[in-house]
């Protein structure tokens, strides 16, 4: 029996990764002007000192803003001016200020499925940063908890249940990433809603489900449709 | 009664403003080459920039490396390498990697004070460093709850009172900061122990505690006075 719901906040409440990408381009644009590489190559560049960096500095803004300088310095030779690195620490300023804008029914599906599951909100990244974001988005009031985690893996997803003493068969978990949201929770025996945002991260990609997880996880394409796909979850969970 | 017994971690359970404190210096070496200005004013200048980007950064070192880096280009007015950035970027991943030692008996102090109360963990920063020290600490297991928080003020404890049903008469706060540790909690009825670290960062020092405050809090040298003075505060409180 589904007892809790969990949701991502990035790109499954409201809009993130478009903030990020046009970050990557401003960075893109200024690197390329001192180099003779395609945009491809600047942004690969760039991938790999955030990969380099991720157990120093976690997920968020301000992190990639230090890989951006980093990156900057490095494919530039140092021949980058102090001007230009000022300019890649105000588009990380620009980041951490994005608007919040919600998906559109997010609050209603969120509302809908609270009427009959408990809802937990568990989101990643900068403490800080998404603390602004949980108070700016308004939907707070909705969620049993807010769980501000640096990372989504199974032992993240394990506490957590602890913490509802819970076992995974009676938790779902919605988001928009393979990697951070439904995976780790259907190797727990778990569930998953996917609910695939129009860009990801290169990093979210990354996963390692396969046809035998189908049956524990569902797909939609927007909001309005998560009610009936948990819905449709806690029948096979057995209500 | 005295109920539940929260720590600090930066400077009351492990060192951490010693680190900060050499980056600061070697900050103000690399930018010191570059104008005619002396230590102060350009620790003045990096004191300006942190408090004016508190709001976006938050606390923690990846913060502070920005404002490093934004500082440095400030004050040299664009006339600084990019060798030289480079170098502010890798004293800010040496504050995130600095090894955690634990003040001298203090595993001792908090393993005795929770022989009598429960023990919380209250830590402000970085979500990922915070945990990654926590982890390192090898004290983790001391604690019932370990909560890392963006800002320790009012609004803080209460949550954190609020999720232990506990009235803050019942609960007493020790750190190194009295801004963060002390002030809040007292004015919010509680009770604190103040143990000094030799060096405080500026912004920590601020407070608005008085004569009236002192029945309400103790102050201590060492870890190892720390039981007593819970025990103290714990009489005061009426056991």
């Amino acid at each position: 029996m589904l007892k809790l719901i969990g949701f991502d906040g990035d790109d499954t409440l409201w809009h993130s990764e478009g903030y990020y990408r046009e970050a990557s381009a401003r960075f893109t644009d200024i690197v390329g002007r001192y180099v003779d590489l395609g945009d491809a190559q600047v942004q690969a560049g760039m991938l790999a000192t955030e990969r380099r960096n991720l157990k120093l500095f976690g997920y968020g803004a301000k992190g990639m803003t230090l890989s951006m300088v980093e990156t900057a310095i490095a494919i530039t030779e140092g021949r980058i001016s102090a001007a230009d690195i000022h300019a890649l620490v105000e588009i990380g300023k620009t980041v951490l200020q994005h608007p919040v804008e919600l998906l559109p029914g997010v609050r209603e599906a969120v509302a809908a499925v609270a009427e009959h599951h408990a809802v937990v909100l568990i989101t990643k990244g900068d403490l800080f940063h998404q603390e602004k974001k949980v108070a700016q988005s308004g939907m707070a009031d909705l969620f049993h908890r807010i769980e501000i985690v640096s990372e989504k893996d199974v032992i993240t997803y394990r506490r957590v249940l602890g913490e509802f003493s819970l076992e995974p068969g009676q938790f779902a978990m919605v988001g928009n990433s393979l990697r951070s949201d439904i995976e780790p929770v259907i190797r727990l025996g778990g569930w998953g809603v996917h609910m695939p945002y129009h860009v990801t991260w290169e990093h979210e990609l990354e996963n390692g489900l396969g046809e035998a997880d189908a049956p524990r996880m569902l797909t939609v394409d927007t909001p309005s449709a998560i009610p009936a796909a948990i819905a449709q979850l806690a029948e096979r969970a057995g209500t």
